[in-house]
């Protein structure tokens, strides 16, 4: 079977809640799509209209949906598989090249595209201030699809490197002790004065940020709908703000 | 002085180029300023209008910028601080934290939001397809704020961890040493078959993307309006796209 011209796959970042973050580039595409693909919660934050098939499935099968998006554009469909945040980070745009390696050969030939959207990290820093304003790397704390040992590994490493960092599915009910290991790991690269941002439901309403130091963070301060950010030693509160210094701090230069 | 009560501080994020990638929450808070603050290129982007002054400024001035838009909303103007993609990634938001530090004590009173934007290397992972789909880290490659050293411990930290990477500001004529041997400490830490994409002029016109083997990477592929991003040991192409999957590189878990 040959694809279609007219069908194609758009993966589409929504940002993390309020409509006010969504690019006009991803509602455009919205306004084009015959098909929206995605897990519950964000196919519910999308309008009905007619002619517009709303396909939504259940968590953990990403490669499936991301199948049946391809399948269906190669039909002649219009396809928007969306994600919260940025869909390059954390969420469906890799799930979809997974299944398109793995898939049937014509469809390397369906016009796909990534449309990026305001990731839940960078919403959280904007509301607690700056705290992503050096060096930072971004970490998925869900041993899902990678062992624990080296979610440790990488903590210790960014952490005794200087990087601020943000986690994403910080903590769940099915390993509920991982999150309390993590905070140790941290406390130890990090020291107990770094300060540390709990941002829950961001930008949506009942929205929460706390902020204290890694030495009185407890692994309560997160569940699932909790982005956290640990800042870096020159991390710092200045009024109502958290923010991280563009420069340096100086102890990492020299430890360097 | 006491603060006008409707003086506010915007830092705004405005994307990397592309006007569709704007979010509606910036237009809202663009359409209401009396006064927007940026670096040349980025005050271009405004529309002028009536009632709306443009204070333009050099690069490297930031904090002073951030210091002129902070006491010209304690007169009762409503300030837009704009930067290029996200505000708090490498730009504008903490340069206004740090003048707010070192700034008036009254000055605290100040409404100050930072409102989130499509960031540089999100808007390249995006065209290049999902080289950011797993574990990263974000790294600023000028040293104009921070020790070269502590640049390379951070290059050799995360690659060894097998972290992806963004590299801001990868190259200048000022340093054009540097870059060439980031590019080693890259192949020794992450191998030289490890992929590593060159975005520049990334959303605009005429952008372009390269990607090939650590290997094969030369200085000259990027310059300051290149973001690079540079996978893991498990980034691979499909199709037109490179993608970094969501599971973990085995021999990353093994090392750990």
């Amino acid at each position: 079977m040959s694809v279609s011209e007219n069908g194609w796959v758009v993966i589409a970042g929504l940002g993390p809640g309020d409509e006010a973050l969504v690019t006009q580039e991803v509602r455009d595409a919205l306004a084009q799509a015959t098909d929206i693909v995605g897990y519950i919660p964000y196919v519910k934050r999308i309008e009905p209209r007619d002619g517009l098939t709303l396909h939504a499935s259940d968590n953990r099968v990403e490669v499936d949906r991301a199948a049946h998006a391809l399948e269906m554009a190669t039909e002649g469909k219009r396809v928007v598989v969306v994600s919260s945040g940025d869909p390059g980070v954390f969420a469906m745009a890799s799930a979809v090249f997974e299944a398109l390696e793995d898939g049937k050969p014509e469809w390397l030939d369906i016009d796909i595209k990534v449309l990026p959207g305001i990731t839940a990290m960078l919403a959280a820093a904007a509301q607690i201030g700056a705290p992503l304003g050096h060096d930072f790397a971004a970490i998925n704390l869900s041993d899902n699809l990678k062992p624990w040992s080296l979610i440790e590994t990488r903590l210790r490493a960014a952490g005794e490197a200087g990087f601020a960092m943000a986690f994403y599915n910080p903590r769940s009910k099915s390993r509920p002790h991982q999150f309390a290991r993590a905070l140790e790991i941290l406390r130890e690269a990090c020291g107990g004065d770094t300060l540390i941002s709990f941002a829950r439901d961001v930008t949506k309403p009942g929205q929460t940020i706390t902020t204290v130091p890694l030495k009185d963070a407890t692994p309560e301060m997160a569940d699932m709908r909790t982005v956290v950010i640990v800042g870096n030693s020159d991390t710092r509160v200045v009024g109502r703000y958290v923010y991280t210094p563009r420069y340096a701090p100086d102890q990492e230069g020299s430890a360097a």
